[in-house]
């Protein structure tokens, strides 16, 4: 049997591990040792070598990665988050960035620009041939988050009349330079969409064809639809490649299938951030320093807290009956927290729903009738059980409280948590902000308002 | 200039919602309004007809489905999610079903009866052929969540003495059949995978030349690894598809991105679900029942509830306090906010960086280190802040309480919310799971009897 020479992809890698012993925690390296870690990265697989990187320091990335033959860097620098990228670039010398800069794609390019300082930036922009710095700048010129910031250029177009066999040699001439090959737009004398056709046509083809008997229609995006959510709907059609264009329908470039991953998963890292209450990190979390940790998640936290000093004042005006009736003060987390619970159930939902085109904002009246529906039915059972609790343990004046209380807390979290993300994104705002977070302290003021209301009425104090 | 045929993938679409409006809220059909949706259907493209479907209850998605043209009704069912597909099932009638099951990929058919009950599934089981059916229920011996789970076994394999031409006129022949023909696992005589190529490299190949020539090394899985992660890998490194291998390094089957791209949303679906507390829904918002919703909550919040008694109890025991000095009430809720945030956003965070593999189990002393530094810091931060309002509004004491109950809170609740989500993967358990709601609570609770605790030495009593 052949033994394998490229491990299994996800099998964690006692070579890395093991790399990462001699590395310690010192912050430099002497030359004698940068000889050996230099062997020892040749005997990795890129995959490993890139992993190895991610879970370094920047300034320790940047050593590693000038250690590798240039080719090898390339890739491993390719492979990179663009924050991380730009990490590494602030950490080398200006020669290596220039290379490592023009090696990658305009795409890619265009996503580490946005991540360097402005000085940076020029700098290696002005390392760029006439004809790079050109296509990177009118990438630039696109809006962040539409799908112009994430297209490449570098595609083949063909036109109708042209011979199937004619454009297999020019492929196979220029193979090297497109971003893909599989997906060919077919243009008319304007530059103006009309069709598509691909590796796989071309293949299956006869030899005398033209591009217009093998074409076919295309699914297109313009340059300024919004990137994620055109880059969920074609990877969901399992489009490869999709042809994008102007408002004039003329052909400006290609969106691939592999930058639309990266479009996601960049947008689900916010997501996931955000409804955690923190910004997204951009860059592996162990070669995050602590205290770019620490900047991602102080704002919110301050913010939150300052809106928490809500829940002080509604409390202090209701500081006579606590103080009357102390026994309502133990309810209080359990109350807040069912009600921040109930709200981060459906505002999660609905945000996720948003995120993935299955709601729209003119939903937003479904949205809120599903969830006053589904919140007065948890409501009902929390409630109930909540009530039997109580008035066992404590009294049923007591118990009546909890169980009010709660049916109404749910039937209020739901429909704010389902209504909240809509409005978000109505105002143009990110609907996970107000997926979590803001949710809770929400819930926790005006739930606390619903309790000692209720609680009054029933002591009737 | 010539007009675009085929909308832009994301904008809204008008003439869905204009026949959603003539469906109105109506269960049924009259036969003349059938044959009027019939007509309005054929004027949209497929991918109206799925949005369409996506937003209606099941059972009118199944009414719809049944008004389409066989071949896209079938193109228009393979786009939906598995849940939805089984509710929609659920729905049709016998011979509908046995088509549009016929008409899946094994892949995609696996997904399927994953989601249907066990006699549907025997049902549409033997309406396949016994080589599709041979072929599903190979894929059904993996084990959920693994490669084999995912992949497809319809590749066309190719050996080193095969001469290029031989292969470009066999796949020319088959390509209805395969799941791709962009790559093409390269084994030895015994199917063991020794390489791999693809239809680019058939492309630029001299006519003369052996697929031996033109393969190179591949990168594969095998079929008992985990999907998610090496769906992860192979989408960030750009590949269109890999092959999949047994314990005995054979080929078994090929693993596409399409498939991968599933793979990853369903595994945020259900990190985005769980991290809001609920389960994730597998299908469309617009097309889950009220009770469905219900369902994929209620268990996380009565759970969490219970948990919450936690606090009460805890509170129960500083009753005394309490009534001594009821202004420590008014701090509860911002106190508890505050520590569930906090050990939210390092939850996410490593929960997230788990997922995306950035963070290993054995990682774990370097991640609490590194959170216990964060929590530390934005302790000082909210704590400071915390001690000068408490002591400008209410008194010194207060301030002095306030102030180290919420270093000592962020401190802790950063670290455990680091801590937790990697113990729950080392115990076998999602990570998700224990990223938001039980943070929350554990936070809650632990952060009383912190406050409790120094409220009494603070104030000697």
């Amino acid at each position: 049997m052949t033994t394998p020479q490229t491990p299994s992809l996800v099998n964690e890698d006692e070579a890395i591990y093991e790399l990462e012993k001699v590395l310690g925690a010192r912050k430099d390296l002497e030359p004698d040792e940068l000889a050996v870690m230099q062997e020892a990265l040749e005997n990795l697989s890129l995959r490993q070598v890139i992993e190895l990187i991610e879970r370094q320091p920047s300034k320790r990335g940047a050593v590693l990665l000038r250690l590798l033959a240039p080719q090898r860097a390339t890739a491993a620098f390719d492979a990179l988050d663009p924050g991380h990228q730009a990490d590494i670039v602030g950490a080398l010398a200006h020669e290596d960035v220039t290379d490592l800069f023009a090696a990658l794609g305009v795409e890619d390019r265009v996503q580490l620009l946005d991540n360097l300082p402005a000085e940076i930036a020029d700098q290696v922009m002005s390392g760029l041939d006439e004809e790079e710095r050109e296509s990177t700048n009118a990438l630039m010129g696109y809006e962040r988050g539409t799908v112009g910031r994430h297209m490449s250029p570098d595609v083949l177009v063909v036109e109708p009349a042209d011979g199937v066999e004619g454009v297999v040699d020019k492929l196979k001439a220029e193979a090297e330079n497109l971003e893909t090959i599989y997906t060919l737009p077919v243009v008319d004398e304007d530059r103006v969409l009309i069709g598509i056709t691909g590796l796989k046509d071309l293949f299956a083809a006869n030899s005398g064809a033209t591009i217009g008997d093998i074409m076919h229609e295309p699914a297109w995006a313009e340059a300024t639809d919004d990137a994620e959510g055109t880059a969920r709907w074609f990877l969901s059609t399992h489009h490869i490649a999709i042809p994008v264009v102007d408002a004039d329908h003329r052909l400006v470039g290609i969106f691939t299938h592999d930058e639309a991953q990266d479009v996601i998963e960049g947008a689900d890292n916010e997501d996931h951030a955000r409804q955690g209450g923190s910004e997204a990190l951009n860059k592996p979390y162990l070669s995050t320093p602590v205290v770019e940790l620490f900047r991602s998640r102080v704002v919110w936290l301050l913010v939150l807290a300052v809106s928490a000093i809500l829940t002080v004042q509604v409390l202090d005006v209701f500081e006579a009956t606590i103080a009357e009736v102390t026994v309502l003060s133990l309810f209080i987390p359990l109350l807040t927290g069912t009600g921040g619970n109930t709200g981060n159930q459906a505002a999660t939902t609905v945000t996720r729903a948003l995120a993935l085109g299955d709601v729209r904002k003119r939903d937003i009246a479904k949205v809120m009738w599903r969830e006053c529906r589904v919140g007065l039915t948890l409501g009902a059972v929390l409630g109930t059980i909540g009530f039997a609790l109580a008035w066992v343990v404590f009294s049923q004046e007591i118990g009546i409280i909890i169980g009010a209380t709660l049916l109404c807390i749910c039937t209020m979290s739901a429909t704010v948590g389902g209504l909240m993300p809509i409005l978000a994104k109505a105002i143009g705002a990110d609907p996970a902000v107000f997926s979590n977070p803001f949710i809770s302290t929400f819930c926790d003021a005006t739930g606390l308002v619903v309790y000692f209301f209720i609680a009054k009425t029933v002591l009737g104090i």
